[in-house]
């Protein structure tokens, strides 16, 4: 079998409306301050038989269903998850582990035990509810069930923990730590199920599938981390960078998963374990650690977590008692016992359920697993169909339930206070008294407030303290009474303006800063989002020349306006 | 059809296999100064029939001859050439090209129009050395081996400019913007040629693809570009970054790879269209294009060329006559043309010579033509093996030839200078006085000449002027007579010692230089690429903290020493 010019076409189209639409929806849930999965995953859904397949099915059999087109897009997906993992396994830092020891293990222990004993426990006392696919002995299907609701996944916990500003944290440390132990040891027990449950059928049997399973993760995390450490400044030095040491670690990786599929459990277990040897070298430079998972995720992973949707239909397995039983155990099982373990471990009851809530994330982790288990014949449609349903949901979850446990709202930035309306382009005076009038009456107006009085208490501000700050900046500010939602305004001056900044540059961008009086985070929160956008050296004149509203917008997003 | 495990086992195993010997070998040409798609093409012919394939038959048709896995690996193949030709396309400039307008358009025009009428002339004089596929009307073919014989290769081309140090001079801008033209025009005619030879089968018939060849191309150079470059700043300032502007320029280069396949012209050529648009907007993030182009060079391009060995066997099919004869006319036709394009251009013989023989690199343009058409029909085994031969020569030998036309020696760098024995690590002494004696008495056994000797020589020249620099970096230095090769050698003091730097910074690396008397250019070159080296923020205070010889390479290598 050989692809002809129209299987080139098929296959091209097919992971094009597959990156489109994975890209666009997972760019409307970062929107939404959700992780990107759940846009590629719902993705899936339009483009497979759940939306698409129904509304016209000739298009969706034409672009996905088609002979060798289709078979290239499957093993494209092997590869994708594969790389997926590695770069998943990257982001895992062992040494933070360390570290936290006894809050993180307390945490990671209940927080595998407790779930895991009610998954047991309920598909035990419910098979008719539950149920596995027939012909799977009722305690593999037991043990899947309780992996399933034990595992949870870091990058998702890591996004939201990021978002609120947590990422840093004594607590988030403590979460990222737990979620680290808990992945590793969800993956080699997920591990160790597929090869009991294909055992009988493998050319190793149990036992020794076992055996290896727990080899390879040892080995990967002791011997292969060490040597991967040691030579990672031999790789820099002597191969040309940074492809030299890409091709090293992408080598590794497709080994590591060949390893692991002849093994007998899946493939990207063995990138997975790779990914964190890799990325637990203090040698790896970041520049390089960020090519690989920015490539990966904006190309790879769009299209791999769309295709999850492609086979299967969400609405005619969706069964509504199934996904509530699942989501409930799933939640309870979670929060109950990462809650208790960390207050166990000695941190605050307020904060121990932030902390269950934030492992509860399941993300992508979850569906994957689901995934291996359905190709696997472990569960039918409607168990994976829940089990999506139930990764989906915690996550959306995760991040406003600790927002209002910890009344910790999400830091604001100047990037989302801006609008067209407030930027004022080239500030027509030369003079700091004359540019703060220019912006204090456009923000003035903003705030309904008469322009004299902001005038006032912006240039008052200015005259017991210069606002000018290092790089070419000044962020002329006031705090208002009666002030809700922060007003920005910027106006740029290419020529610069003296606002006594420590480092004598005149400023080139000046951003005013209008706060509430009774809002006592909000102008700190702005003033330091000024600093650290414009930290970059040289960013501060790149951006005064930007031609209008959306460069400036988009050097402020990019963090440096350098093109 | 479907993918079981086995067929995943050595799915991964041939792309990894592929990868580390493509990776390995490529590593072997850069140091050898060649560019790495030589080395990956090669690696092609040691896992093909024609080595590999030979010694143990049994592994080479496991790894890549087994039913769906080669299916999948042609089908990436298709999806790795289309990304190769994508971040190809990033590098054209057209802006070059127009700033450089006369002599560009003279080089490449003569250089287009000398070989082909070369290879026109060639093809109807010798039939039964050339002779194209049975079946194939000579005309076709002769069309076809003008045009291999008029296109370059620009990514091969800027790599053996860049590395002697032309890249930047007007002799390298002449040289990269005729490029540019040749490629463009190069591959259009192709595109067009394969219509008319495909024109009789396919959908639109001959007038109507090549019209639809054109007006794609003039498309994409013209509203394409334009809306890309406007687009831009809102894909930045709308969307998360990087994943955000990656998903879409990856989702234009599918959809462009898909609509030149429906036209019936290669799908690369579609998504090297694509990468010109891309490429060409000021406002596309140097971070971006290097993600991409980083990621492509060390994945997919390694994995891509060298399959194509994989398909041939090149000791049965080589024709020494045939290949000897397309040599010949291939360097004779080129150097020609673009040696008096260049002349009649305005520039002096010499230079013209040396552009002549730098456009004369065919490297991964030449294969991938070829390749093309051998997939076509058009041309034969022998032929085939005959321009794989041609583009690996003429790629070869350019870079030394430009040297000795020139006489300009590749500029020397303190990192191919350095060893093990001239690394000192941490210095004992606590001033300049001191560090000057510890590093000048390794300096004077490496050079054979009496300490005191070198010792006053350095100190002399630190008396009349303080060598520190800026950044935190010294480069005590002097010029002794009778020494041949400059000599190298490193000091790291992470307290620093004051070397007098402008900017007032302790030197915390220092970098002892001696080069000879009579030797004008090395001094200067090295001085130069110690501050290059140590131009970022912090590197030398990183690169200070280095804990021996092979973590300080890796230092200088990389740029910077921040991990």
């Amino acid at each position: 079998m050989n692809m002809g010019e129209h299987d080139v076409i098929v296959l091209l189209l097919a992971l094009a409306t597959l990156l489109a639409t994975g890209r666009a929806l997972g760019e409307l849930a970062r929107r939404f301050h959700q992780p990107a999965v759940l846009g590629e995953i719902v993705a899936g859904l339009l483009l497979g038989p759940t939306v698409l397949g129904r509304l016209a099915p000739e298009i969706s059999a034409w672009l996905f269903d088609d002979g060798p087109s289709a078979v290239v897009r499957a093993g494209f997906g092997q590869v994708a998850v594969c790389l997926f993992m590695f770069a998943a396994g990257l982001e895992v830092d062992l040494s933070t582990v360390l570290r936290r020891g006894r809050a993180a293990l307390s945490v990671s222990i209940s927080g595998i035990a407790v779930p895991f004993a009610f998954g047991l426990g309920a598909a035990w006392l419910w098979p008719t509810v539950l149920g596995g696919a027939p012909g799977v002995a009722p305690l593999h299907f037991a043990l899947f069930f309780a992996t399933a609701l034990s595992i949870s996944a870091l990058p998702v916990i890591a996004k939201t923990l990021m978002d609120i500003g947590l990422f840093r944290s004594d607590l988030g440390m403590i979460v990222i730590s737990a979620a680290i132990v808990e992945d590793l040891a969800g993956w080699i027990i997920f591990a160790i199920i597929l090869g009991l449950i294909g055992g009988t059928g493998t050319a190793h049997g149990v036992p020794l599938t076992v055996a290896l399973v727990l080899g390879f993760a040892l080995t990967m995390l002791t011997v292969g981390r060490w040597t991967l450490n040691r030579v990672m400044p031999a790789l820099h030095a002597y191969l040309s960078w940074p492809s030299g040491v890409l091709g090293v670690v992408f080598t590794l990786a497709l080994l590591g998963a060949a390893a692991s599929a002849w093994i007998g459990v899946h493939a990207l277990f063995g990138a997975f374990m790779v990914g964190i040897a890799v990325g637990d070298s203090r040698h790896l430079r970041g520049r390089t650690r960020a090519t690989i998972e920015q490539f990966i995720a904006a190309f790879f992973a769009p299209i791999f977590f769309a295709s999850i949707g492609l086979g299967v239909d969400f609405v005619r397995h969706f069964d509504p008692l199934l996904v509530a039983v699942v989501l409930v155990i799933a939640c309870a099982g979670k929060v109950l016992g990462c809650g208790l373990g960390a207050r166990l471990g000695g941190t605050a009851w307020r904060e121990s359920w932030a902390i269950g809530v934030a492992m509860n994330s399941r993300g992508a982790m979850e569906i994957i697993l689901g995934l291996l288990a359905l190709q696997a014949g472990i569960i039918e449609e409607r168990m994976f169909v829940a089990l999506v349903v139930m990764a989906l949901v915690t996550s959306l979850l995760s991040g406003p339930i600790i927002q209002r446990i910890l009344r910790r709202p999400r830091p604001r930035r100047v990037a989302d206070l801006l609008s067209p309306r407030a930027f004022l382009g080239r500030l027509s005076a030369g003079d700091a008294a004359g540019a703060i009038g220019e912006l204090a009456t456009r923000a003035a107006e903003a705030a309904r407030l008469p322009d004299a009085a902001v005038i006032a208490a912006v240039a008052a501000r200015e005259a017991a303290m210069a606002t000018g700050i290092e790089g070419g900046v000044a962020v002329p500010h006031a705090r208002l009474a009666g002030l809700g939602t922060p007003i920005v305004v910027v106006g740029l001056a290419p020529d610069g303006i003296d606002f006594g900044a420590p480092d004598g540059q005149p400023a080139r961008v000046v951003v005013l800063l209008l706060t509430g009086e009774d809002d006592d985070s909000a102008q700190l929160e702005l003033l330091a989002d000024v600093a650290h956008v414009f930290a970059p050296v040289d960013s501060a004149a790149h951006a005064a020349r930007c031609a209008g509203y959306t460069e400036f917008l988009a050097a402020l997003r990019t963090g440096s306006a350098k093109p």
